[in-house]
């Protein structure tokens, strides 16, 4: 089996994402201070946040939607309108963030481009996502864009069945053990993690992934050395 | 040229969507009606949800927040918070509409499976789609699910470009001229124009299409008879 498709995850593994979500939550627990602390707002957020998840998945307006229904709860209805207007337009602000590739990420992609078929795979919104390639002036390396519901096993699994691969022959990039690693390989692919300095707590695992489909690096230009190590991996 | 992909427009399409918005908009005319006609809130509602439409693309998160955001102006910021907490549950209600299936449809699908790929192609949230393809029941008769940020020309040239496949060789069903029918003549596919009773004043145009490759039916059935007329839309 050769490699055919190697896949980007794109938030904090392409460009900085997280660190504006962070942005936005320290704004919003600054609205809310009057009534709760700050560490209570952001439990009360993220509760919220995971009972939408299943109705909304994942992106920037079901986020918008679950501060303003937390802002709601904590106030037990009692805030000011002006409140949901901020939020509104924190909102809009964070869809508008600038997008800031991370480092290596334009070397790694100009090595790889004609050698492999590039994919970014990628969950969240597929209009915010979208634009966001755009934006990055990266879409010229990607085949195309894969905006997946979620990222379990069985999203996995139809996307390889769509790229009409086998799972050994696919090879994904991310930042998320839990979303980018241990799915891919649990179906037989092959994964890298480049952490990010900072994870969403629902991303977050608690155990160490060893696998000898796995590697872990600081800098991702480092799955250039990696590509070249195995036979198997050579460029059609 | 033979016909390789036949696409299907999912909203008012293959279910009942329209009308769903339609009786949802009612009630949040309801909640308004304090403030002003039923008619200028809607007036007012079309509007903040055109002005969104760029920065939160289609799809009932992006209309919920366009109704708290039309609330707060139609107001002048004066509702009480118990309104927007409607707006809310009206929302969630919305996303958790049952699938209604329009009439011929499943047996449309059922003489067409396996003689042409066949794809779901529809703009929104990519997880509301995926979850109304899965509770139509509808899902084992397409290959997949395409869903597009916007349908215009570009986005019509993408997909036929992501399929592999020529503009000549695509064949697109659905309720919109604007943006199931147009665009698609305009690059060359063939349109089918299947009118749903009602049409959101965003997808209204105002003259009638003529073209060789276009044709309109009152029945989604009528689509099998225009297939078999035509030695090249033969499958293969």
């Amino acid at each position: 089996m050769e490699l055919k498709v190697i896949a980007f995850d794109a938030d904090d593994t392409l460009w900085i994402n997280e660190t504006y979500f962070d942005e936005t939550e320290k704004k919003f627990c600054g609205l809310m201070e009057d009534y709760l602390s700050h560490q209570g707002i952001s439990k009360e957020l993220f509760k919220v946040e995971i009972d939408n998840l299943k109705l909304y998945g994942y992106g920037i307006k079901g986020y918008i939607l679950s501060m303003i229904e937390a802002a709601m709860t904590i106030s037990n209805n009692t805030l000011p309108i002006e409140i949901i207007e901020k939020i509104i337009q924190y909102g809009k602000e964070l869809l508008e963030k600038p997008i800031v590739l991370l480092e290596g990420v334009e070397e790694t992609l100009d090595a790889l481009h004609g050698k492999y078929k590039l994919v970014v795979a990628t969950k969240g919104d597929l209009l915010d996502q979208r634009r966001k390639l755009h934006n990055s002036g990266l879409g010229h390396y990607f085949h195309h864009i894969e905006v997946m519901s979620d990222k379990q096993e069985i999203d996995y699994s139809d996307l390889i069945k769509r790229l009409e691969i086998q799972p050994s022959e696919f090879f994904m990039i991310g930042n998320s053990l839990k979303s980018d690693v241990l799915p891919v390989l649990a179906i037989g692919g092959h994964a890298v993690h480049i952490p990010f300095h900072t994870t969403w707590a629902h991303e977050k695992i608690d155990h160490k992934v060893e696998h000898e489909n796995f590697s872990s690096f600081e800098k991702i230009t480092e799955v250039l050395k990696k590509l070249e190590e195995k036979a198997s991996f050579k460029p059609l």
